[in-house]
């Protein structure tokens, strides 16, 4: 089914809203964990789902590589392949591409590349990413998109932005062209230039999408940057459709997004901070491979209610760290994710009852607390 | 509190039996899963719970190495450090030491050895590995020894022996000098020497011991010969104590341990097979890497009970050990030890309503299947 979405309360320009899929709810604004190669890192779905995850991410890109689309087809899709039964959003497989850069060659057919699991040359048009996450089945798939680098020029950023909607097109009319499973979101491009990224959203508006994203951010560009391409352009996004900020970011980051009307986000950062020992506590990260733990019989966060921090003390963690044990990667992302899932219930909380504002500037607004400091 | 030990209903040699400690009751025959660095691989305390674990094994070695005894007291213990509630046997560090070979030297007083893991220089007496114990609050320690290796001479095997006699007197009255928490285990020596095996348990029930251990085997000495030493030694150990099997085995060898009279088992292998991807199934092993498992869409064992069984299939287990996902580990570890702690429930079972020989002879006896191929 087309995806649904609804706004329940609206704060300036933040929104509380919900999304509808054929496999539930996501009540936004969310957050949606990572699931690179069909499992979240060192997560169970019944674990996720017990953390509040609404919805996952897969990666087009690291899945038709590893196990590829036919053996995920063969399990009734994504969901079937990973056992999770709630809403799955896939990736177009555009930003990992673009990330590849000497290994990539691209053409406005589509793009050619070596695969960086054995070098074998892998080819991707706007219809072969629809044609994987329709094997995938995810409720949610995203249009192919050229990712334009930070910096660009103008000119740059706009040859970039008109293939990326020339490739929408491709993907959508492939997309619709097959009785799909969920819906097709666009994504705007335009690089930090907020004139292309107006002729970018108005490019898209031609079809019909039930969610746009904007793409091509965190990619390098300063923090002031990205707030002003948020700024320029989600005031003109339809306010009936769900608007998703992709691969955004550190919790204060998601903050500035729901401030400006962002109601979707995705990062591996709670996941892969967790496995590097890097934990998130209110007003920053602590490493617990420091040596200043290794006899602190306290949990990461005193007042924090997860798992691990109901149970484990930062020396027991550190240990485990030390040790390279698997637990401590696991009882890590617990904790990193039970703080992000947990940031957005307080968000959709104080939208819902008309105080986000004052949430948002308590917890560092535009003028507040700097980017994460690793104690 | 001291260990006591009640045998329920006896079947020929086999026992089924039940061990009570401060932390709880171990019905036996039972396989303890090891827990080196304090924390079963991969594993949380509750998940083990779940599966069905009475008891887990400390590594006295590991643990004094990293995070050191001081850390794990300041816990109240390990039970603290790990956050497990149930009973913890810990070894000596016997074993470990006589693993490092070239980098121990063995003396009357007690062992020198160089860490493995930054080059320290290490010593470990009788007195040390229980200070270090006594530390850990384990609920069953065990007493330092010298661990025979394969082959020994009579005389090599009767003088390596008779030091461990020693050292286990010295064990013995360091930690009964302290209040123990526990009780402490001997350990029967002698190779694969029948008479030397019989002059160890008659050096050590000079002695109060709540149970007796067999070490020195599972160290590359034949079956045969590892079965003709249980025969020889089992029938004179004392039928009121529970006897533990150290570092065995496979699923059989648990079978003709448990005909044989013991009734605690430990072992590494259902735990570190999981993360090689060898996967047990009744009547042998499967290697999930196998190409043949990519587009299988059963379970790993269509008739087990397992979380893992009921949810994945092959292929996907197959993936995420591809992609060295810590999922897959995860996944692969609760199967192996659903199948080593259910394979004890059926055990005892049987032994509860005599029915143990036929089940032994179906699983395999002696003359039965072979060592668990790998498909």
């Amino acid at each position: 089914m087309q995806p649904r979405f609804e706004v329940l309360a609206s704060h300036g320009a933040a929104r509380r809203g919900r999304l509808t899929t054929a496999h539930g709810v996501i009540e936004t604004p969310a957050f949606m964990p990572v699931g690179t190669y069909g499992t979240v890192k060192a997560m169970t779905p019944e674990e996720l789902e017990a953390l509040g995850a609404q919805i996952v991410l897969g990666n087009t890109f690291h899945l038709m590589l590893r196990p590829g689309p036919d053996i995920i087809a063969a399990h009734g899709g994504l969901h079937g392949f990973m056992h999770w039964r709630r809403p799955i959003l896939t990736d177009s497989g555009g930003f990992q591409v673009f990330s590849l850069e000497s290994l990539r060659k691209i053409t406005e057919e589509g793009v050619r590349f070596r695969s960086p699991i054995d070098g074998a040359e892998v080819w991707l048009a706007p219809e072969d990413s629809m044609d994987v996450q329709l094997a995938l089945r995810s409720d949610i798939a995203m249009a192919l998109d050229d990712c334009t680098p930070y910096p660009a020029t103008e000119v740059e950023a706009r040859e970039s932005m008109e293939r990326s909607m020339r490739w929408a097109a491709r993907s959508h009319a492939h997309y619709y062209a097959h009785e799909p499973p969920g819906g097709l979101f666009g994504i705007v491009q335009g690089g930090t230039h907020g004139a292309l990224r107006l002729a970018s959203l108005e490019s898209l508006l031609r079809l019909d999408w039930p969610g746009l994203a904007v793409g091509g951010l965190a990619v390098g560009e300063p923090e002031e940057e990205r707030l002003r391409v948020l700024e320029e352009l989600v005031p003109h996004m339809p306010a009936d459709r769900p608007r998703y900020l992709m691969g955004v970011g550190l919790p204060r980051d998601l903050i500035q997004g729901v401030l400006r009307g962002i109601d979707l986000f995705d990062c591996v950062i709670p996941t892969r901070h967790a496995r590097n020992g890097h934990l998130f506590v209110r007003g920053g990260v602590i490493n617990i491979r420091n040596g200043a733990y290794a006899r602190d019989l306290e949990p990461i966060d005193p007042s924090c209610a997860c798992y691990t921090c109901r149970h484990y003390t930062r020396a027991y963690l550190r240990h485990l760290d030390r040790c390279h044990e698997i637990l401590g990667s696991r009882l890590a992302t617990i904790h990193n994710l039970h703080f992000y899932l947990n940031l957005m219930r307080a968000v959709r909380a104080s939208l819902a009852d008309g105080t986000f504002e004052a949430f948002a500037a308590a917890f560092g607004g535009p003028g507040g607390a700097a980017a994460d400091p690793v104690a």
